[in-house]
């Protein structure tokens, strides 16, 4: 279904705020969903919304949570999301943190008692169009296993950052630390096709080469082996230790418990270049690395060298120009949720 | 050969003052490539010594520079090596950031026109030994092929970070941007054994599956791929673009050119847990953690979970019960740098 920037917001919003969630927040959950489809990432789109729902209908998610400031000062700001859906508490202390930003060489922001918080990079996006580098990340329930474990030990902890660079706008890099995505899994076991050892074990912690077992409880690998494993391990340090939010066991699946407070931590920085040199020096830097990067000469077969978040960028002006291709499983998590508000 | 810490240090010290470097500055030098050693990453330890000498002999570094401080606040310090020895501009502007993170929540440091600073978590580990999480990273010149092209584009940047841990002392993780580093492929080389592809492209820049191109100007590639790319960009991004360094082709490779003055860049960052939910608290946590992923039931074959700096910590300690089992070609390297000075 092709369906505008404005339409699928505006749904979104509307299907929201039917299931009890405020008006502002509503229009924030729903702008980060969408911006996410706008992208091309639709795992983190609008195919989320529904499962958001059923987590409010069966007590997991508090629709009308505010944030609550456990500390508020220059160069930093501490926040719980009370229970409440991730994005809009994400959103605020977000927007809180570029405004310490404008002054500040250096602030952070951490978000405990809280929840799914959609793409890690949009928020690390905000950043980079306010001027600032950004960084942004969350914990998750466990799903990974990390190096020498046959359980799931870790989130798959997602980590963005982002940058403006001039006329490239920005880079913009976000991952989860997981070989490959579930996506990928999914559709080597609809092709029948057998899958590299070192992307999963099955559910009993065994080496596998079936993705089918995706399916059957398979259990993630960190990519890079223990490279991936400390990156988790740094991204459940900070958004899980240091924001004081449940970490590993402790972080509740709220696609598999939709009903239970899942304490989700989130932690982001922002580095201000004023302090390091001027903005405007930063962004003619950074355009001329994203120059020679991708004027390198190109492999045989490739066609074209991208920086971060290239794709990103070209997906989401194609979306703003023609509107957002949605694929038919978020067009029908839509239906689910219109269903049950 | 088996030698002592204190012992190897005095060495190291004397050829560094012996080839012009000032007492305090030869001394941490030493004190820093020898804990690689003690650490077990003989790769970043005083293997490297006598090719610091030779750059210092033929140019490429000032051996007597002192670091000139371009900005310097509450919250950040910004400093140039001026030329000299990439360790001891780093281990001072690391002290002072440390010095102002006992009362600030963020710090940050950058060094610019610099060289080689040793291990990355070695300035890292100094935060963490000070109740502090340490980030640390550097550029370095092209060495790696990002997604896409067929020569060496990027640095092979390194990144660590620690953060204090209790019991557990802390959590160190040290990594560089390759897939595999090349003494991997030294190995491999040695035993004629092919190496899987997308590990690294030969010097035209084809996938290869043979070890040896490494002695033929082998391009190495990201691990994780695109993720690879991306954290390389990121390190580049921080201490190349943001530290006023040279950026990519703009650092000089000091192996391969020691007459050259190298122009790279360090950036450093401390967070302080006082100020979210204080250390104790945040050490408390990270023990609960460790213990929880280091629990896990183990693959099969597996005798135990280490967490990230486990095995630099059980090494560190035997070296400084034991010494330092030190490996022929550090000592070669050693013998070759005092007949040098």
């Amino acid at each position: 279904m092709i369906v505008s920037i404005a339409e699928l917001t505006a749904k979104c919003t509307d299907l929201l705020m039917r299931a009890g969630v405020p008006q502002l927040a509503a229009h924030r959950a729903a702008e980060t969903l969408v911006s996410a489809d706008a992208r091309g990432i639709h795992s983190h789109g609008v195919i989320r919304l529904a499962r958001y729902i059923d987590c409010i209908k069966s007590g997991g998610i508090r629709p009308d949570a505010e944030i609550e400031v456990i500390a508020d000062a220059p160069a930093y700001i501490r926040a719980s999301a009370a229970g409440g859906l991730g994005i809009p508490a994400s959103c605020e202390v977000v927007e809180r943190m570029i405004a310490k930003a404008k002054n500040m060489p250096l602030v952070a922001a951490s978000v405990n008692h809280s929840d799914h918080y959609g793409a890690a990079g949009y928020y690390a996006m905000k950043c980079a169009d306010n001027g600032l580098i950004g960084f942004s990340m969350s914990n998750t329930c466990p799903l990974i296993a990390v190096t020498g474990a046959k359980t799931a030990g870790i989130g798959n902890n997602p980590f963005a950052y982002a940058a403006p660079a001039g006329k490239f706008r920005a880079i913009l890099f976000d991952i989860c630390m997981s070989v490959v995505a579930s996506g990928k899994l999914i559709i080597a076991a609809a092709n029948n096709q057998p899958i590299p050892e070192g992307w999963i074990l099955d559910k009993d912690g065994n080496p596998t080469t079936d993705p089918k077992e995706i399916y059957n409880g398979a259990i993630m690998l960190p990519f890079g082996g223990h490279k991936g494993y400390g990156l988790a391990m740094m991204v459940e340090m900070l958004s899980g230790v240091l924001a004081n939010a449940g970490t590993l066991s402790g972080v509740n699946s709220w696609n598999t418990i939709p009903g239970q407070d899942a304490d989700t931590g989130h932690f982001f920085l922002a580095i201000n270049p004023e302090f390091f040199g001027g903005l405007d020096n930063f962004t003619a830097r950074m355009e001329n690395v994203i120059t020679e990067l991708t004027s390198a000469p190109k492999a045989d077969g490739v066609k074209k060298i991208y920086y971060p978040g290239e794709l990103e960028f070209i997906s989401e002006a194609k979306a703003e120009a023609d509107g957002i291709d949605l694929p038919d499983a978020s067009c029908a998590e839509l239906d689910r949720a219109a269903a049950n508000v």
